[in-house]
């Protein structure tokens, strides 16, 4: 257990290695150090993504009050599907997936959707605080190339010229929600700990 | 608060007026006595229906421990999209509706579908128990007429001849998934009362 509770260290709970992939690159970027951790943990049906994550958060900070982590939920919100999949968006990966959604969007002229990723923090001392990163872009036609997870073989952002999937993993931390969230969520964590430095040296 | 206490009188938790008017109709033709009640509870996501009835059940338990009350989780679960929409027939049907799921089914010779209704019940000391009625059928190929409650439009049972959207409230009962665990559960709460009285008088 010490090794996890080293200050320094954010535990990511997720049982996507895809996902911890993604922001411990980040991570590293801000000179901090991630590490990955499954947890059973009950996940609430709500159309708020925020509401999901604050719930997943609050039954791990009972068990790990001393801990730096995050939990993220994330989906995708397709215009024409009045948002759907949404929140339940890994549920319907796995019954319909891709095929599925591009059979729903046939004939669909607004191909609009964005990805959402809201990531809660937990800061011993200091409670919960959520930020949201968000990815506009469309839905493909066809299912591209490349690297296979999730929806990223049919979403396209706006102003990339290639769908998600057939990204190198940088490429897609300069566009993605996933990065987006997470960057603030290390800002943040940077920013309060040079305020505790800077009060305890300065 | 007596009201609803009266020992006669089984509560049903639930928000929707259609499943309330259903099942209450049941409770009648065995001589027992339904109320509605809305409640504020969480709901989990899961793949089970009787996993999210049960949750649910749980967290009523605790405020209304003398109180016989019901919940209920349904589905329609697809053969030919791997389940879908299961335990999240309600969104998906606010989001995409019946049209998505024909889009989805377009091309597809398997149109075997089945609806599942759990119903938990709590009896003041004794706990909870579940209950479960299975109704197999059909997608239909068009939207049909009448009565506009969920998929009932697009679900056609095996052995009948029409949708269920096209039934009349009691025909409908003849097949439906919520008729058969509601039987069940009304057979069981008269099985137990006469026991108890019979030990009381017999």
């Amino acid at each position: 257990m010490k090794r996890i509770e080293d200050e320094n260290r954010i535990v990511f709970f997720t049982s996507s290695k895809f996902k911890f992939e993604e922001a411990s690159r980040i991570a590293q970027n801000f000179g901090l150090d991630m590490i990955r951790k499954s947890e059973n943990i009950i996940e609430i049906q709500s159309e708020s993504l925020e509401e999901i994550a604050l719930f997943k958060a609050r039954q791990l900070m009972k068990r790990y009050r001393n801990l730096t982590f995050v939990v993220e939920d994330d989906g995708i919100f397709i215009e024409a599907l009045n948002g759907f999949p949404g929140p339940y968006s890994s549920y319907v990966y796995r019954t319909i997936g891709n095929s599925g959604i591009l059979k729903l969007m046939k004939g669909e002229v607004n191909r609009g959707a964005l990805f959402k990723s809201v990531v809660v923090l937990h800061v011993p001392n200091m409670g919960l605080k959520s930020f949201t990163g968000i990815c506009k872009g469309t839905i493909a036609k066809s299912i591209h190339h490349g690297r296979m997870f999730g929806y990223d073989p049919i979403f396209k952002p706006l102003k990339a010229d290639k769908c998600f999937s057939e990204m190198t993993p940088e490429e897609k931390n300069l566009f993605s929600h996933r990065a987006k969230s997470f960057k603030k969520v290390f800002s943040f964590l940077i920013k309060i700990r040079s305020t505790i430095n800077g009060e305890d040296y300065g």
